[in-house]
């Protein structure tokens, strides 16, 4: 039966793609349509992130469509934190062996692409999703000038934050919805390699520069290259509306980042040209009605605070395969029970994102901060399946769902508050009762 | 200068209609695009409310414009609440001489429409707003078959909950859009005049059968019927789902109303042949792009349970009035100071009306409700200036803005908390010290 089911997925980014090459393994028809032109033959539009972060739960999704090593060739390793304050300080994200992976967003998206053709999914280019009709499982879409319609067994919204196919469902009866922004907005800028052809930081982490209320990050590229964000208020007394010369622009970097400023020779020209992008979440349910889905951004966008937007997605695919394999891909089962079962974790993921922003710009640099990361990382050593730092749940274990992780986190972040008002913890946090800590959670 | 300028409306309902008046007496040209037919001369569709309460702060919009005597001609004073229970129980809402408006949505709406076209407003019915471009202050909008583009000086967009305006300008960056729905539906139905031609129930009451989870309620028409209205949960043990059969429906109402089932001879056909609606809470900003504006529901719709949402939109109206006064019509001031001054106000009545619904359906029979009350009166009748109960505030104020009484009302509740909680309170409470009471304000 599942070899005459026809379904489309409206978007060809990485969800997208990914989730094509799962549907066409399974038997499907897949008919993927996007809306820009194949970024294979065309340069990536600006005001979207270079590089991204994949972790254990985007590299799981990977894995069992057979892809995970051959895209780990190209990430970079990134083992920790790299602190920019009055020195450099490193910070690990995990134990020996853990770490993130720079991975660039183009490059993933073209191997899903091609893998996904390979499939036997069928893409088509600059067709823009105008209309959904859920009743008929219907999309009405737009190619240069001609507009047609057309219709599945299922469709599936896997077309970003701003996803036409959620527009549409939005118009429904009863759609429960909320799209909200923070006060931040993000420009990338660029740390070009150095002249003798080499990364002009240590290539194997994340670079922050924790400003309090701003920041700016870097991540590695393969080209020995970093791209920079600057993570800045819209307005207020230090902002990206104060910042509208190329003089404001070179004062604001000298004050706050001094050892930036040296490896950045286009600067300048830089924040001139790039855009200034915003920051949405974007929450909502149901995912879906009568035969289309919502997934990835489309059903659940966050901030990229921590590196878990494209690493959500991934994982989307992955429990939507395996919902398929339970329920034998009777479809009627698998809709409901994907958004009842993923929904939790989208709003325990969109919380997280936005706590480790504070956690980022404001927190990284404090004795209190490190002292309890240090805390941590020795109940972590002494009782590795008791206490999980909340880190670790999220970025390197891959089968703790997000609001697990959520809930673990913040009982282990009242135990902790305790523990760091035991008198003179600093010098004697060696000698702690970690039994009765652990103990407590 | 502002005899040339010309001003779009969308939507030609109640709050249009009435600001197509204030604009068009200022001196404006204005233009009222409307998706429905002229409702003077097509029947009005169904799925919404047949009947409104109009109070004093929506009397105050339509007496700015000379028109609150001849609507309160056809409107029927509602003095307090008749509480259905055991017996049938009077609330008053207020001293003597306060009271709210029973109006028929459609006679209002005809009336507005007519003093809007007597004042020089243009109105263009069957046109569908499909999209804005803010940036050129343009509508593109479809009339049968045609579509036409057309720009402005300024766009309103009064176009209710389901605002296509809003909907194109949730598509500009960083608007912040919440759209919630509460568990409960609602349906409409009738209780006709007696054989001998006469109302049924009590005339100048608000009728309200409470039942905690779910409640009916009835409000008294000029023809001598009552339209009721059904709010009830769409799942769950009593709910909509539960009543899919005449018999369930029968034996739903007689076993929950059974007063009110002799008075509706046609219960079971109405409950048929009624849609099911939905309730929803629109919360977003800004309210404005460039120059235009959403207003009345397109920028704060809410739930009926305080009778306040029309009464809203009229106070936008003449806010809007007094500071194209204030900034001898500046729009470019007048736009950015309505959000501001009047969004604090909209999120307030949003939170009052869902607040009103476990009032009206679960409180309002309780001796502990009755005595609160009863006390709140007193302190009302010692210090009128000092103690102003919240439904007053709310209500029969025209001049208090809703976060202002929300404000008040939380310490009123926090104090009357403390109240209650005095030993046999039900007995000695003519004992009260009322002067320290209202001290604690």
């Amino acid at each position: 039966m599942r070899h005459q089911h026809h379904i489309a997925i409206v978007g060809a980014g990485l969800v997208g793609s990914l989730l094509a090459i799962y549907l066409a393994r399974r038997g499907y028809r897949v008919s993927v349509f996007e809306r820009r032109p194949d970024m294979r033959k065309h340069l990536i539009e600006g005001g979207r992130s270079i590089n991204l972060a994949l972790s254990n739960r985007g590299i799981r999704a990977l894995s069992e469509v057979g892809l995970a090593a051959m895209l780990k060739k190209n990430a970079i390793p990134m083992h920790g934190r790299m602190i920019h304050d009055d020195k450099q300080v490193f910070q690990p994200y995990g134990k020996d062996g853990q770490y993130i992976n720079s991975v660039s967003r183009g490059g993933l998206n073209t191997v899903l692409l091609t893998e996904a053709e390979k499939a036997g999914a069928e893409f088509f280019f600059e067709h823009r999703c105008l209309h959904v009709d859920f009743q008929k499982t219907g999309l009405t879409l737009q190619h240069h000038q001609a507009v047609q319609h057309k219709t599945f067994d299922v469709i599936i919204g896997a077309d970003g934050a701003f996803s036409a196919v959620r527009l549409a469902m939005q118009q429904t009866d009863r759609f429960e919805l909320r799209q909200s922004y923070i006060e931040h907005g993000y420009k990338e800028l660029r740390i070009p390699p150095s002249d003798s052809g080499d990364f002009q930081l240590e290539p194997n982490a994340l670079h922050i520069w924790p400003r309090k209320s701003f920041m700016l990050i870097a991540l590695p590229n393969p080209d020995k290259s970093f791209t920079c964000t600057l993570f800045l208020p819209f307005e207020g007394a230090e902002s990206f509306k104060k910042l509208k010369k190329p003089e404001d622009v070179k004062a604001f970097f000298s004050q706050h980042f001094p050892d930036a400023v040296p490896l950045m020779p286009a600067l300048a020209e830089d924040f001139r040209d790039n855009p200034t992008g915003s920051l949405v979440t974007i929450q909502c349910f149901p995912w879906h009605r009568h035969s289309t889905l919502l997934i990835g951004d489309a059903a659940h966008a966050i901030v990229p605070f921590y590196g878990q937007g494209m690493n959500a997605g991934f994982e989307d695919c992955r429990i939507l395969n395996d919902l398929l394999n339970q329920y034998d891909d009777n479809w009627k089962h698998v809709l409901p029970e994907f958004e009842k079962l993923r929904k939790p974790d989208a709003d325990a993921i969109a919380q997280l994102a936005l706590d480790n922003f504070v956690e980022m710009r404001d927190r990284v640099a404090d004795d209190d901060f490190l002292l309890r990361k240090k805390i941590e990382a020795r109940l972590h050593d002494l009782y590795p399946d008791r206490w999980i730092p909340l880190y670790t749940m999220v970025t390197f274990c891959d089968d703790l769902p997000y609001a697990y992780a959520l809930e673990v986190g913040q009982k282990q972040q009242a135990i902790m508050d305790e523990v760091m008002r035991t008198p003179g913890i600093a010098r004697t946090w060696e000698q702690l009762d970690f039994q009765s800590i652990v103990s407590r959670l």
